[in-house]
Order: structure tokens, then sequence, then C-alpha cells
């Protein structure tokens, strides 16, 4: 605890996901005022036909 | 705002999830009286030895 | 099977969850030619201080 | 209801997702007596890298 | 990890949310032969008027 | 779109809340490249019974 789930859409470096861990969690962590240790974080990759804003698909935009 | 995830076994094809989209928007839009431009739509799709139902996968039914 | 979970501020009324459920139930049936008896919904209704777009608070907007 | 959704570091086999899917099944079942086809369980297989831990990914420890 | 999220209607008692939390989490360390320690779950409760099945909202039923 | 979930025991302030969506979405937009006004945070508080770690309900430990 706290459990952070993040959905974005596919195509991220792992150096970005390495830097979008180690920056949430210790955003996290400061405003909380908890430990890193306690973080947790879940990513989940779209593919640009699995999200959809306004009623579009995010592929067709 | 409202922010919909919804969970299917995979296999739709592009068309059934530019329907789903279009027409979930509107049904939200028009129940809670928000602009369609508000909703955002996650789809995830399931694999079927990734779903159980009465204890059983659904590739096993 | 599908699953939706809706993420929504709170303060509906019960007339606009009723047609929630009913509308996104049919767009779903429709566009996946599904049964409706096949749609589980989930609504969770979300304090204004407890969503936040841009980095801010929604009660601060 | 209940459904359940259990996210897991990816690689298990289909025997293990069918124990997994019949034995939480039933300890749900019996802690809540509610009946065994009441509830729905969502596997979510993470790969390691979109997973972290103390600001960690998976794949990187 | 893995990490678990049930959603249930609400009502339960503090000793069913007990026995919940020791069930699954003994079923899941036996099905993935992963340490007990490892599981967390997280319990949502619902009320009535925030679950819908077949278009119809759990209280209408 | 990136949309965050944070799962959080209850108990925050409002404070802490206006840190956490101002600092997580800054990580994001940092780390991903994207621009603040594309993240979404919805924040859930869970009371400390409906939170288990290793078995054990957070409010027994």
């Amino acid at each position: 605890m706290p459990i952070v789930q993040i959905e974005l859409i596919e195509g991220r470096t792992l150096d970005q996901k390495r830097a979008l861990a180690e920056k949430v969690t210790k955003a996290i962590a400061e405003s909380l005022d908890c430990p890193e240790s306690a973080v947790s974080i879940i990513m989940r990759e779209l593919k640009p036909d699995n999200f959809a804003k306004e009623g579009k698909l995010w592929c067709d935009k």
C-alpha cells in the first residue's frame, strides 16, 4: 500500500518505464509520507484500438 | 470523467470496437447528462484462459 | 462477461443510474452481439477530492 | 458478483490457472456464503517490465 | 504480487472479511506456489444501487 | 491518457491529496514526455478492514 495502476498507450521504452517507476514512487512517498518500499506500481499498456475518447478509438484519430 | 473500463474476451473486430466506443459513449452521455467529450473508454481483451466463471476457466467450458 | 467498471463523480440520482445501467447494457449487447444477460456493470462514485485532472483536484477547479 | 481481478507476473501454466480458478472460487464461496456460480475471476498477466516495487521494475531486480 | 481486487455487495461482517482474506490468500499461494506474504487483497464494497446485471440495478431486483 | 488509479488507506488530509495530484501528475508527464493536461488520477480510499496483506486484514495488524 499504496497500490498504483497506470493505463498508458503502448510504445514506451524500458528507460521511460524505469523513470516512471522511480519518479511516481518518489512522488507518492513524499506526498503521503510513507516509505518508498510500500509503493507498488502496475502498468497496463493499451493498443490504440483499445482506448476511446469522445466516442472515437485512439487509432482513428 | 466518466472513465469506463470494459473487460471482454478477445476476438472482436475493429468495427465492433468502433461501435462499442460510439454507442457506450452516447449511452453514458445521455444517462448522466454530460458531454460525449468527457467520456474515456478502456477496453481490456482477455484470453480464454484468463477468465473463469463458477471455478472453471473459459477455455475449458 | 463483458464486465464494465464506470468511475463517476458522486451525486447522480437513482433514475440516472437506472438509465445508465439499461442504456450501457444495451449498447454493449448490440455492439458485441452478446446477450444483455451477460453484461455486469460496476459503478464507483468518487468524491470531488478523490479525482484529479491536470494535477488539480476536482474540488479545487 | 463477487467479481475478482488478479494481477500476476506472466509465466503460469494452464494447470496453475485452473487450480487458481477453482481454489479462489471455493475460498470466496465459503467465506461469503454465496454460490460458486456467482463468482467471476479475471486474471491479468503482467510482463516483468510492467510491474514495479520500491521504485524499481521487476525485471531489474 | 499477486494483487487481488474483489468487488462485493456491501454488508459483510468483519469475520467474513477475515475469512475471505485468509482463505483467498491461501488459495493463491497454493495455486501459484508463492509465499502468502506476497499476496495483497483489496476489497471494494458496492451499494446495491451501484451494481447492475442484465441492465437492472441490484436494488431493483 | 495516461489514467492513474491509486488505492490508499483512508485518512489523508486534503493537502496530502493536493500534493499527491500535483506531484504524481508531474512525475508522469516528465517520465513519458506527455502534457500534464493529459493525466487523470483516481484515488480510492480503503477502510482498514477492506485491505489485507499476508492473509491478515489491515485493521488486525
